[in-house]
């Protein structure tokens, strides 16, 4: 066994500054792991007690009989890294650290934690700063939360990983409740040693796992965080993730504008789209979307039908399913004709969706029929069932006649309890058919269950493509020829244009590129050159010279910088303008893509990919980033507009991240923008660019 | 005593087909009514039984020993009307109608229900197909509710009325499992006869009531609702309202743009915004909501100090509260002061926010001391406070700490439970402090508390400003030249332009306009000119009349009408383009502003404001509809952008609505698209136009 399995699942465990007193947190563990029914050996550690509970105490780790498993470290800050050294003394495989004054502190605690991860050696280490962890699938918890005192947990199929223990512990007791049934949670706090990543990866092996939970405060390693979720993904095992931060500003970039739009928190939106975890939108939803997967079920469509036996219910249900993108159509002609036989009588609805049996009262033969026919139909890809007031006096009655129907389908069924009636929502969740008490839940988790099923791995990265010399550039920003340039290098034509120097080089040259061109400064000083006056738009040949002889008194006297050289470039018109950036923050490199001007900026209409480890964007990725737009339809043929080259589009994206993934840690900042995608069959120009290299 | 207050406090209770097997709804409401504490008469009426719960039983209405206040009608949709005919005879004042069967089925029904309102006369008529009603200010259930089994329900100040009987029962519950108290609830159903407005306007007026709380599926009466809400407003008494129908589909409308626009939700969302009605984004921001404004506490600002015993959970609600527009500043240099003095450590963490408290446990002392000094602090205008595991042991210490404190500040005060922990939640909000189990809830009530804040009821009506003739305008659409001309009577200028028939004639016309001028057909047939190749633009006056000549051979292939007038326009240049249109369903009719061109309907860039009773917008509200557009930063200079000229912009506005509220129902559709706002002091265009009149 690995050292995170034994970790996980040890057959001994020692606790080393175990109390007596049970009100403390130093006395939990100890009662805890006696309470929960731990079968292995549990050795207390504290030279001052006889005794606790019952189990001899040792007066240090040396004298301990056998080597344990794992170690619970309950001594402070200041002691705690000598009992990690004589528990990696002896050989165990694992220290739980519980205190806290670590890296959270500041600079002191952040002494403390290496001091700490070197006491580890070769052990392996969880926290500092962590609640501990729970194994529920085999009677093991190795932990102080509070949440402990409740007296049983159902056990079940959900992995849960905190990054915060008292999170893990509002987690565990709320899943409880529910009847939510979970396998290991692990409040990895610190992560000094052990993270986020290596428990994705433990639990993408654990037979007890089918779905994960993720709590998310920041992702320290991003590269095993990647791999271990698409272990998990192939496993088929669906990992669901709550991530705090959101509310953070954008960082504020230099030249590029990319910066301000990209954002921390969209960030981690790509990375966890890349690897197919889904985002929990709501505190709740981390609980409610893993419950929903956790039947293993799998939604194959749209179409949901809602029955219910308290009308007002049924509507709402429905209407949050349709403001979710869900669909609840009638029920097909068979199906109603099925509906209709159950009963008689001029009030019934049943042919309706929300299928009503609020007036056939509560009969198990009528229930059963109706789910029979609504689970055999095949305009139907799931069953939401409203259980109202008449059905909480006969909970039994209705898990019953679901379960008599659930073998028949494998299509999802989940139930909204509509009155204050928990217990009901518990026991339906147990049964396994996933109950909810709020209707948004319902959409949440039907949603959770969509995306799961939608999502395709990447495909395996072809390593890079287009190769281009990149050696000899220059530190520093590059003018926006050099930059353009560039990118054309890579495969990303830009608009026709020629540097010049002198009122009649731009003339000669403006005569070549034909009628309307545009006039701007060359400069890697000057960045925002529309502000000094450095951009002139839509002049004829003849009108060149003298608007660059005006604009070279302009922007001296704007910047004190006189500018000597000027591009004179064709004017693209037609084309749909858009974005295409580079940026790199803590989780990594991103491209991202957004509607150009003010769009993306007012509109908030942007989307992003990470780059993989080694090479740029597959060409299905590139697409989907452009379908992912809210403007997406200017570029496929809104309202009369001719469609957009968006095969040229993913060609320009494709090479602009691989020319990003080349320059790897030299690239500091790049951006086409605008990028022209002109219609169908021409192309794509890239019109302006920004590049900045660092050694 | 009017005869709704009489039907919300009856001194007498007529259950007319009562039943003695408490099993059978019908057996429910003389059930309810004794287990409730029911202080007035009862009396069961039926033929066919002596006694029901002791209680004698009469045989028909005209034998009961006096006047009912109410009748409870139990009776089916077939025999109903003949109760409620005898209870009107006998002067009661309100019979409430269980049944269904009614409009809600269809013809038939909608027959019925027409005789059960002719059948009570000047009686007043609660239903059909309604729940009842529930007063617990006075122990009073007059309701089959199955929620009533439950033993208490804590009385309070939260009105509500829902339109779906259901869905009133699953609040009954639910509140009372969260430890809310509410004052009144009815079920109004099928409103034959009452309605919201009805029991909004009696809410407006009750001494127990302080926030209404309302379930809506359809508004039958807008101007009632309307002077109802707006009376409870005067009053004091906020409104939260939870709508469906959310996922319906916009209008598609004829010629113009704007009903596909506005939508029948969106127009809900316009009238809640005027009355200052709070609208509930979940269905527990429904109960959440009304219980934080029930506290009576104003919210002043937007800065929340966050007091933690459990880091994570601390961190997870500034989060949310970071996400809806909150902000959560460290406290000012004293209040950090005054928190540091409370204890000693370097682990504290006491001078920040989150403020955590969890290492210093729970000290009651040290709890109280930093109530005290957020409370008091000028640098916060809410507290929030967490409650960790380590809280629940002790829950009557916490609430005893935060209520020694909040006598002494009127600032809100809320508290998040992060363990499933119910039971603490509740007690929290009967000891007036509203406490919540999901992160989102706190950072909604806040929300909600700040709308209440903010919210000014909209100025008198100032009536009709502009008038213009209308009186001439023929039935049917105008044409785009006479639809400007009527904007322009009412005070919208349009862009200059000029009618001809003639090659000649456009040249002509297009040399006054100066250089660069549009071309389009001018037709009452053809509504989508650009289709069909009836637009033409920046041409030069030398090329008009060719133009014209092409113009009329394409638009006469593709529609098989040769056109045979045209119009010759300037073309604006540098301004903004929006949409501005009316709309009218059966809300009312409305006025939409938005962002022109795509943005409207791509990344759903509109508001809209119904139109009072009788005139048009004020100004303010003209104002409002601006700055509400995400695109308002377009208009206020934005990256260097010259500013707009909003001042025309608001006038346009205002005279355009004027324009709608004289023409009142003759108007069908009326649309500016594009109205150019050019910059400060350039005034505004109306580009293109579309006016639709009826009879």
């Amino acid at each position: 066994m690995d050292a995170i399995s034994r970790l996980l699942k040890p057959r001994s465990v020692a606790v080393i500054g175990a109390s007596a007193d049970v009100k403390k947190t130093a006395g939990r563990p100890v009662s805890y792991l006696l309470k929960h029914g731990f079968k292995g050996a549990i050795y207390p550690v504290n030279p001052r007690v006889e005794s606790i509970a019952g189990l001899r105490c040792h007066p240090d780790v040396a004298s301990l009989p056998e080597v344990p498993d794992v170690g619970i470290v309950l001594l402070g800050a200041e002691r705690a890294h000598l009992a990690v050294r004589e528990l990696a003394a002896r050989g165990a495989a694992a220290a739980i650290v519980l205190a806290s004054g670590y890296t959270e502190t500041g600079e002191e605690g952040a002494r403390r934690q290496k001091q700490l991860l070197e006491a580890a050696g070769k052990m392996r280490l969880l926290g500092p700063n962590t609640i501990g962890l729970v194994n529920l699938t085999d009677d093991i918890v190795l932990s102080a939360s509070g949440a402990l005192e409740m007296a049983h947990f159902p056990a079940g199929a959900v992995g849960v990983v905190s990054q915060s223990g008292g999170i893990l512990g509002a987690l565990l007791s709320r899943a409880a409740a529910r009847g939510i049934g979970l396998s290991k949670l692990v409040s990895t706090s610190n992560e000094a040693d052990l993270d986020l990543s290596d428990f994705i990866d433990h639990l993408a092996d654990d037979e007890a796992t089918k779905v994960i939970a993720l709590y998310v405060e920041s992702v320290r390693n991003p590269d095993t965080f990647r791999a271990a979720a698409l272990k998990a993904a192939r496993a088929g095992k669906p990992i669901v993730a709550f991530k705090i931060g959101r509310s953070e500003a954008g960082a504020k970039a230099a030249v590029s504008h990319t910066g301000a739009l990209a954002g921390a928190d969209r960030m981690y939106d790509a990375l966890f789209r890349q690897v197919g975890i889904i985002r929990a939108q709501t505190f709740a939803d981390l609980l409610d979307i893993p419950a929903a997967l956790a039947t293993g079920r799998v939604l194959r469509g749209n179409r949901v039908a809602v029955l219910t036996s308290t009308g007002g219910a049924g509507t709402l249900v429905s209407d949050n399913l349709g403001v979710s993108g869900f669909e609840t159509p009638p029920p097909d002609e068979e199906t109603a004709a099925r509906l209709r036989a159950l009963q008689s009588g001029d009030h019934a609805a049943l042919d309706r969706n929300p299928i009503d049996v609020t007036l056939a009262g509560l009969q198990p033969d009528l229930l059963r029929g109706a789910i029979q026919a609504l689970l055999d139909s095949p305009g139907y890809d799931a069953l939401c069932i409203i259980v109202g007031s008449s059905g909480l006096a006969m909970p039994e009655l209705m898990a019953g006649a679901i379960q008599d129907c659930m073998h028949t389908s494998d299509k999802p069924v989940l139930a909204y309890v509509s009155p204050h009636a928990p217990e009901v929502a518990a026991l339906l969740t147990q049964r396994g058919v996933p109950a909810f008490m709020a209707p948004e839940s319902c959409a949440a988790a039907l949603g959770g269950m969509r995306q799961a099923a939608r999502w395709r791995a990447p495909s395996m990265q072809p390593g890079l493509q287009a190769q281009a010399s990149t050696a000899e550039l220059p530190v520093g920003s590059l003018d926006e020829a050099q930059a353009k340039q560039l990118f054309a290098r890579f495969g990303v034509p830009g608009v026709r244009e020629a540097v010049v120097k002198t009122a009649a080089e731009a003339e000669r040259a403006a005569r070549e590129l034909g009628e309307g061109v545009v006039l701007k400064i060359l400069s890697n000083e000057i960045t925002h050159k529309s502000d000094v006056g450095g951009v002139a738009v839509n002049l004829k040949p003849e009108e060149v010279g003298t608007r660059l002889e005006a604009m070279t008194v302009e922007v001296r006297s704007n910047t004190g910088i006189a500018p000597d050289r000027f591009l004179v470039q064709e004017m693209i018109k037609g084309g749909t303008e858009l974005i295409l950036g580079f940026h790199r923050d803590a989780l990594g490199s991103a491209i991202l893509l957004g509607m150009g001007g003010i769009a993306a900026e007012l509109f908030n209409d942007t989307t992003m990919r990470l780059l993989p480890p080694a090479g740029g964007l597959s060409r299905t990725e590139a697409l989907e980033l452009a379908r992912e737009l809210k403007s997406w339809p200017l570029l496929d043929g809104f309202r009369g507009r001719p469609k957009a080259d968006v095969d040229a589009l993913a060609s320009a994206i494709v090479a602009f991240s691989e020319m990003a993934a080349q320059l790897g840690s030299r690239l500091v900042e790049a951006e086409i923008n605008p990028l022209f995608v002109l219609p169908e069959g021409q192309g794509v120009r890239a019109a302006d660019g920004v590049v900045v290299l660092g050694q």
